[in-house]
């Protein structure tokens, strides 16, 4: 597998043209942003240990059934990845009230929900990634009814399989985020990335954070949670 | 029918008892407000207006088949109402983008939807009625899945019915909001107002606006533009 052009530098990554098609190079940076980029920083080590965790959850996934865009871990800080036609929305699921939800709602952070709630972002920065309902998903034409059932039925199996994994290993999974896009033959895929750049993740017990709220809020080093999430998972 | 005890007094009508505990007595004022209570002033006659308009409208639903709150008029600025428990949600039906649409999803104020857009806010002052979605209704139970479509069904047959009822005298139903509330035997019942405080209204030609953003926006006299409104349909 050969890299070829950039083709597109996110805030988290950088993406690479292969000499197949279908395939892209992904590159996890040291960049951590928050606030919709008005906060930044370079975090040694946070491209690697995104990259490790965002590829062992996908081969979770892959075990648990769930498909996704990962095809293989390519270097400590690089991965391949089918390339699909990303859907401008973000899917969150929650399990635990937090962050917007507290804030959308005044509903306590902390607070566990009886079912997960689902929400869909608008992917857009200059708008601030606003929360949208289904009508205007349809009204935007941001993905077709049947798209938008099928990322909230996969969106859900994530969850069960997610927090069941890190459940066994003292992870309270609090919410995530996740991208889907469509394959060259028009198939709904699970894509980008399912890191703790991406997911709150809460000792159980004492809810201690181990995710980006920690560079977020300035609770303390954004690699040391990262690392802890890894080392209970049994990665390195 | 008898006035009794103040029930409640809102930004722009106040609730009182009757002899009849299924019935209210509502007396709209001359209070106008916007932008959650920030911009605030007394409208000589906009309770007057808002009362005759939210009578006659209630009135050319209940021909269009469709039931509400409304009992009858009592006098210029009074009506007759059924006792309701309203549910926390606000539902707004929108034909043209315009306000928090435009906003939100940075589509150009104007454009006429292909259907129309449903949306349910939370009815709470102090988080500034935000935006929510059906699982945050579930998940504040805020409304019961039946009456959350129910309401969407019959918030659509408003709009049909006022679309059409408002397009006969060359004014344009640009959005609108609802409140639903549960009868004492359990029933799902439309209730509030509609009035240009709860509706956007254009000239379908020269697109003008007569509803409260004249006010909202400092564009001219609330009392013209609602006097407008009320000529065309041929009240006064
Ligand atoms: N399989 C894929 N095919 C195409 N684009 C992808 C794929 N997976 C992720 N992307 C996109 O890669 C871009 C770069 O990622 P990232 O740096 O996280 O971006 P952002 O700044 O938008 O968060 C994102 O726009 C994401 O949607
Ligand atoms: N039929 C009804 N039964 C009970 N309450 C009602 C009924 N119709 C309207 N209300 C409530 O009357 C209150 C006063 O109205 P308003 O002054 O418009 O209040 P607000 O300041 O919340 O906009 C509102 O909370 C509204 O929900
Ligand atoms: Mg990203
Ligand atoms: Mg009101």
């Amino acid at each position: 597998m050969e890299k070829k052009e950039l083709l597109y530098e996110g805030k988290a990554k950088k993406l690479y043209e292969t000499d197949d098609p279908d395939l892209l190079w992904v590159e996890y940076k040291d960049d951590a942003t928050a606030f919709n980029g008005e906060k930044q920083e370079v975090l040694a080590g946070k491209g690697r240990l995104n990259n490790v965790l965002s590829s062992m959850l996908f081969a979770t996934l892959d075990e648990a059934g769930i498909p996704s865009h990962f095809e293989r871990k390519l270097s400590d800080t690089e991965q391949l990845v089918r390339k699909t036609d990303i859907i401008p929305l973000e899917v969150v699921v929650r399990n635990v009230v937090a962050g917007s939800l507290h804030r959308r709602t005044g509903t306590a952070e902390g607070i566990e929900l009886k079912e997960p709630v689902v929400e869909f972002y608008y992917k857009d920065d200059e708008l601030g990634d606003p929360l949208i309902n289904e009508d205007h998903i349809r009204m935007l034409e941001a993905a077709q009814p049947e798209q938008l059932s099928g990322m909230r039925t996969q969106a859900l199996a994530v969850n069960e399989a997610l927090k069941h994994h890190f459940g066994q290993h003292g992870l309270l999974l609090v919410d995530f985020k996740l991208e889907f896009g469509t394959t060259a033959d028009g198939n709904l895929l699970l894509a980008d990335e399912i890191s703790p750049d991406t997911c709150r993740l809460w000792d159980e017990k004492t809810r201690e954070k181990f995710d980006k709220d920690v560079f977020r809020y300035g609770l303390g080093s954004l690699q040391e949670g990262y690392t802890k999430i890894l080392k209970r998972l049994g990665g390195a």
